[in-house]
C-alpha cells in the first residue's frame, strides 16, 4: 500500500490529508512518546535509543497510519540530545514517508513575537506539518503559527485529562463583560467561536479528547468542518465507535491519536511487530468504521 | 556588591529570593530573548553568538538583578545550536551567580505524565528555579510542576498581550455548572482561587501583565503573598510605580521583567554598558520605590 509522490510534493494540505485517510482506509495517529524507562532494553545500547524506537515503529505501521505525533516533551527530558532524536525522527519522516502528517506536540503559545519564534522552530527549522498549541493567551498568541500556509495549528479544546474540568467546562456567562455576544456556555466552546474569527482561521485543527464522546455533537455544530485531533482512545480509556458516532463528518475530520496501547504493545524485541499488530486492529476498525459510514 | 554564598547554596527558596531583593533593593528580572537580528553585528562572528550576548549582558548586570529569564521560543527556533545556547547559559548563572534566580519562560502543559517529563526537562536536566506554565489543562497539568522542592513554578493568570481579554478577561457564571462556588468572576480569578487548592501550591507564583496596573488590587485579594512575576514594563508600555502601588506586599512579591528595554539598549560594542545603564535606571528607580514603601 505504498503511495508515490511527485518530488516536488507540497506537503500538506487539508486535501492530502483527507486523501490519506481515503487511501489507507485509516484515520489513525500514532504518538510518538518515547520513555527510555518503556521501551526494549536492547535498545539502550544503541547510541540514539530514542531514535532507533521511532524508526523501527514508524517503519512498522507507516501504511496503517496517516500521520505521527511526537510529544516534545520526552525529548526536551533529555536535553540537546534529545532535540537531536526528535530532529531525526522528523527528518526521517519527511525522507521517507513524505505523505504522512506530522505532529510537533508542543503545546506553545506565548506573546506575539515569541509565538514567532515557536512557528518558526517547528515549522522551519524542524519542518513539522503541525503544532499543537494552548488558547489562554488569545488571538496574537495563535495568529503568528496561522500565517504559515499549508502549515497547521492545532489548538487544544476540550482536553481529555481530569484537569479539563478545571476551567475548559466553566460556563461563561453571556450577559456581561467582555463575553456579553451570544449567551452562557462553556469555555471550551467559546474558544472554538472566538478562534473562528481569527486571521488564516482556515488553517486551525482542534484538539478534543475522547474521554468525553458525547461532547463531539456540541462542538461538531460549532466546528463541523474542522479536523480534530483526539487522544484519549486507549490508555486513557476513551471509545473509538463513540467518538466516530458523534465527531466524524464527511471527510472524516478526525485524527485518532493512540501512544501507549501502540508503542508499548511489547518491550522485547518484537515491539515493533506487536506495535505493528496494535496498529493493525485499530486500522480495522476505522476501516469499518468509514465503510459503513460511506456505505462502500 | 557581590553577595557571597556557602559552597553547599541550595537554590532557591522563596526567602532567599526576598533576600537577594532587599540586598540588591532591586526586584528587576532581565528578559533573555535573544534575536540574532537584532544584536550587534560583531558577535555574529563568533561560534556562539547567542550565549556570548548572554553572557555580556549577565557580567554588566548581575549585581543590579534578581532573576534572569530566558524564553524559551529564542533559543528553540535555533534547533539544536539554539538549545546549546540555552544549556550554556544556565549553566553559566548557575556557576557563576548561583544567588541569582533563573527562570526558563516556557510556558509550558499537558496531561500528568508529560508534564513531569516537561518538569524533569527544566528542573533537572537544564536546573532552571522556576519554569512558567499555562492553566487551561488544570491541575494534573500543574501539579507534577509543584512537586519539585524548592522549585518554583509560575502560571499564567492575567498576561500583557492584547489577547489577553479573549478569554482570560470572561466572566464565569458563578451559579452555574462547574462554578457553582463562589459568585460570578473573571476567569483569570478563577484560575488564581482554584490554583490555590492544588497540592504543594506553595510553590506557585503567578504571571501577571503590567499593561493592567489597576487589576493588581483584585488580584492582591486572592494571592496577597504569592511572587508576581510581571512582564510589559518596557517595550509593551507598563508603568513600573503604578504596578508596584497597586502590587508590591510587604516582601516585596514582585519580579518585574524587561527584556527588550535592556537587551537592545544599544546594537553596537558598547551594548553591554548601555544594557548596564538601563538596568541601573530601572534599579534606581526600585530602590526609590522600596525606600518610599519600607520607610527605610
Amino acid at each position: 500500500m505504498f503511495v508515490i509522490l511527485p518530488h516536488n510534493y507540497i506537503k500538506m494540505t487539508t486535501q492530502q490529508i483527507i486523501q490519506q485517510i481515503q487511501q489507507k482506509k485509516s484515520f489513525l495517529c500514532v504518538g510518538l512518546d518515547v520513555d527510555l524507562a518503556k521501551i526494549p532494553s536492547h535498545l539502550l545500547e544503541l547510541e540514539d535509543p530514542i531514535f532507533e524506537f521511532n524508526k523501527a515503529i514508524i517503519d512498522a505501521t507507516h501504511d496503517l497510519t496517516v500521520a505521527y505525533k511526537p510529544n516534545t516533551a520526552f525529548y526536551e527530558a533529555h536535553g540537546i540530545k534529545g532535540w537531536m532524536s526528535l530532529q531525526k525522527t522528523i527528518n526521517y519522516l519527511n525522507e521517507n514517508y513524505p505523505e504522512i502528517f506530522t505532529i510537533a506536540d508542543a503545546k506553545r503559545g506565548d506573546i506575539g513575537n515569541t509565538s514567532s519564534m515557536y512557528a518558526k522552530a517547528f515549522f522551519e527549522d524542524l519542518n513539522f506539518d503541525s503544532v499543537t498549541v494552548a488558547p489562554y493567551m488569545g488571538k496574537d498568541s495563535v495568529e503568528p503559527f496561522l500565517a504559515f500556509k499549508n502549515k497547521h495549528t492545532i489548538m487544544l479544546a476540550l482536553t481529555s485529562n481530569e484537569g479539563a474540568f478545571d476551567f475548559q467546562t466553566l460556563i461563561i456567562d453571556g450577559t456581561r463583560g467582555d463575553a456579553a455576544r451570544s449567551g452562557a456556555k462553556e469555555l471550551y466552546k467559546q474558544v472554538l467561536e472566538t478562534s473562528k474569527k481569527w486571521k488564516n482561521s482556515e488553517n486551525l485543527m482542534y484538539v478534543v479528547g475522547a474521554t468525553k464522546a458525547e461532547y463531539f455533537i456540541e462542538i461538531r455544530k460549532i466546528v463541523p468542518d474542522s479536523f480534530l485531533l483526539v487522544p484519549g482512545v486507549g490508555a486513557q480509556g476513551g471509545s473509538l465507535s463513540e467518538v466516530c458516532k458523534y465527531g466524524m463528518n464527511s471527510n472524516v475530520g478526525l485524527l485518532i491519536n493512540s501512544s501507549r496501547a501502540i508503542i508499548y504493545a511489547s518491550n522485547e524485541t518484537d515491539f515493533a511487530q506487536k506495535a505493528r499488530a496494535e496498529a493493525f486492529k485499530m486500522q480495522q476498525e476505522m476501516e469499518e468504521i468509514m465503510n459503513l459510514k460511506f456505505k462502500v
